[in-house]
């Protein structure tokens, strides 16, 4: 196994004072920290892990987070609080947590976050601005992918990405960011024929689909980045969409689960958080 | 040559009977014809040429299309325009006619239609819709590309299809129709190395690059199906980003231009103000 690990944690380490500058910049001018609502709509274990391991990245960079749990969710209720959290002057970011509670229109209370405070890009017209090229906030697990090729220096323009995965919060997103920065990009997905050619095409292949150890190293070109998205859980542990080791045999370089995309994903919400906070008060004339 | 000849010009007469239908139905119960008003802020000709066009299909369809000429174009006064279009109860869809003069700010004057009358998907509001695939108007020439693909019978999930061209109007909206049908989706632009090598993987080529005659037939895969976008004035002659001829001898399926996708994406705004108008007036209780 030569491939080089692509190790999130390390280069979240090595960002998160850049984070802790920008929100103690916010802090000195405005009297208080960056304030993050994240919402929780549903008993869902996973959505309150999420949260959770939010709330402790953030203590340390001087984030708040405040976590708001909506007791037997319905959709009104749900928009209601995020229409009060956006209202809030107090609150400068809002990332509702997904999974949700079955039957709550997820749709309708992230499109109720104001695009200034939406900084996980979920609203219809934070993806619409994506899409379209226009500057603001994109999700954030899309986001760290694309931090996590540069903080290793792997070149994107030009090369064959490939994404297994067309999700709205990773696959599609990063489809568009990799576009963006001048890829030809595939997106793949469930009725993809024979996955394996296409995914051989590729010269940094992005695993988003959500099952276990499903990109084996026969499914790499030699010499490729394999970014890895997955997070399931088998037998109580964290396993990504790869099969890390016999990818690591073929491909240059790849991301571990845990320890690739996570930990900067965490990092770039709360960053955004520091930003909109600026930003806004900067609007407010602060 | 083999090929079958897409031809949208057939189609679009077969379909007109439909659009025309709509129309009729809106105009018993409401009193007037369903109304379009295409905004020109530019001298261009191209742009005059084309809201022509969509004036004369118009005519026989019974959709009424207003000229809205911009004098000496500036972002603000077509803001304002777009605005008093939006407001205005006897105005069903809003169409602003491209390229617009320099220095204007299309982004801008698009995202002041209101997504009730944005019959061309143009807002920042109708592309986040369509990119997190929720209803709502899409660009008319990408959902051209689908329909004339539909009109033949061509399948579409599970195949491999290739969009050359990256442009908001055609490229990317043509990319997410196609995830959106379960195909397996490639984006190539200008900065992909080499392109034949990408379109003959596909089973489905859309070109949307505006270069003509720039697909030739040994960048085809021998059976594949072409879709061709591309309007270009060679010498005063309207060609296709594909060269038909090398093209045809290899492909099952292309389109010709013009004759093509064209005759379509006029049909399909005319068929949008329609029903833009019928919706309208639904909601309004009419």
């Amino acid at each position: 196994m030569s491939a080089r690990r692509l190790d999130g944690r390390a280069l979240a380490e090595r960002w998160r004072d850049d984070v802790a500058r920008e929100a103690q910049a916010f802090a000195a001018s405005a009297g208080r920290e960056p304030r993050l609502a994240v919402v929780l709509a549903t008993d869902d274990d996973a959505a309150s892990t999420y949260a959770a391991a939010k709330m402790r990245t953030a203590q340390a960079l001087g984030v708040q987070v405040d976590l708001v749990r909506i007791a037997g969710p319905k959709t009104a209720s749900l928009v209601e609080t995020v229409e009060r959290l956006g209202a809030d002057e107090g609150v400068d970011g809002i990332l509702i947590e997904t999974p949700v509670a079955l039957g709550v229109d997820l749709r309708a209370a992230q499109d109720a976050i104001p695009a200034a405070k939406d900084v996980d890009g979920a609203s219809t017209q934070s993806l619409g601005r994506l899409f379209s090229g226009q500057t603001g906030f994109v999700p954030a697990t899309a986001a760290a992918v694309i931090a996590l090729l540069d903080g290793y220096g792997v070149e994107i323009a030009g090369r064959r990405a490939v994404v297994v995965g067309r999700s709205l919060v990773v696959g599609r997103p990063l489809g568009q960011l990799l576009l963006a920065r001048d890829a030809t990009v595939t997106v793949c997905h469930s009725r993809t024929g024979d996955l394996g050619a296409v995914t051989r095409e590729a010269d940094v292949v992005c695993m988003a689909v959500g099952r276990p150890r499903f990109l084996t190293g026969s499914m790499v070109r030699p010499g490729a980045v394999v970014v890895d998205v997955g997070t399931n859980v088998v037998g109580g542990k964290l396993v990504g969409d790869a099969d890390f080791d016999s990818v690591a045999a073929v491909a240059s370089a790849v991301s571990p689960v845990p320890g690739g995309v996570g930990p900067l994903t965490t990092l770039l919400v709360l960053e955004n958080v520091a930003r909109a906070a600026r930003q806004r008060c900067g609007q407010a004339g602060l």
